[in-house]
């Protein structure tokens, strides 16, 4: 996605080889203009596959699923990293871990709002590691839920996430992929992976 | 709001005489169809007032400020719960309880994406005994930022915050207000306060 990648060229700012801050636009202050694009960019890949629910992790990856399910006409689901006191009834949970954090997070999703008959549409800021991807598959796995692909809005290649879950058969769209950052140039891989 | 109104009667879940569940549809599973109603309504109400900046706090808040943004064409800034340690150069700090979650939480905003020439509109979940909003506040104050009011989806008048704020001189407008929460039966305020 062009106008994506242009974006994060003239406001990503590197630090070292490993992570790309985007707060400008993504990950602090939301350029909604931005994500009405990209949101409707996945629905473009992914409205053939019958998909009921938007499945993200918060924070950040709420705001791409809620404009992302405008587009879709369905529900968010995000999982919690922290189990509410107001949360009752059953949930599945998870362990994710953040690189960037540093944190192991427990994240939990109630039974309710994840259901067998479900076909899941992951939508998440970043894939990296894949950590986060894990844990989302796993919450799904565990509610029997069956999971359609995975919209990914910048995709850190060299990190390896994607390509495990790839391995694995999942499709994943990732909307710029970065093959590595070298001397604070962020790289882009030519083509979708 | 009536349709808002109707959905907490329909599908809000009262724990005790204090909180109302709204998991359903706002916390944990979000209806897109609902806040995308919810972000117009808060348009009309404050269309005249220049806002250049919704400010909100991760992570429900989100949801409600960006499918608000939609229509003010503004961008989005959500103050976080967590310093990462991605975010590097100044930032302004604030002390948010939370009652539900009985947590004391840090909460921070860069210090680029909140200027003295910006007029905020601050939206937000709910309003209750009003910390989050106080955080808020505080953190366009130490920016010298205008305040041009307050959208709450849900403010619970009996935990006290709208009627703080309101006599400093602070513009809410919160689209269901609740004035007591009595033996799982919910009371609506019948006019705006």
């Amino acid at each position: 996605m062009q106008l994506l990648k242009d974006r994060i060229i003239k406001d990503g700012v590197c630090i070292g080889t490993e992570i790309l801050k985007v707060d400008s636009f993504l990950n602090h202050q939301i350029d909604i203009q931005l994500l009405d694009q990209i949101g409707k960019t996945f629905y473009e890949r992914f409205k053939g596959q019958n998909v009921t629910k938007l499945l993200t992790i918060e924070a950040s990856g709420i705001a791409v699923a809620c404009m992302t399910a405008r587009y879709f006409r369905v529900p968010v689901v995000f999982a919690k990293k922290t189990e509410p006191s107001t949360m009752t009834g059953g949930f599945y949970h998870a362990e994710v871990r953040s690189f960037t954090k540093n944190k192991l997070s427990h994240v939990v999703i109630s039974k309710e709002y994840l259901h067998t008959e479900d076909q899941i549409l992951i939508i998440d800021d970043f894939l990296a590691h894949g950590e986060a991807l894990g844990g989302l598959l796993n919450l799904s796995e565990q509610a029997g839920a069956a999971v359609r692909g995975a919209g990914i809005v910048i995709e850190k290649a060299f990190q390896g996430g994607g390509l495990k879950f790839r391995k694995q058969g999942l499709r994943i769209e990732s909307l710029a992929v970065i093959s590595s950052i070298q001397d604070g140039v962020i790289y882009f891989a030519d083509s979708p992976l």
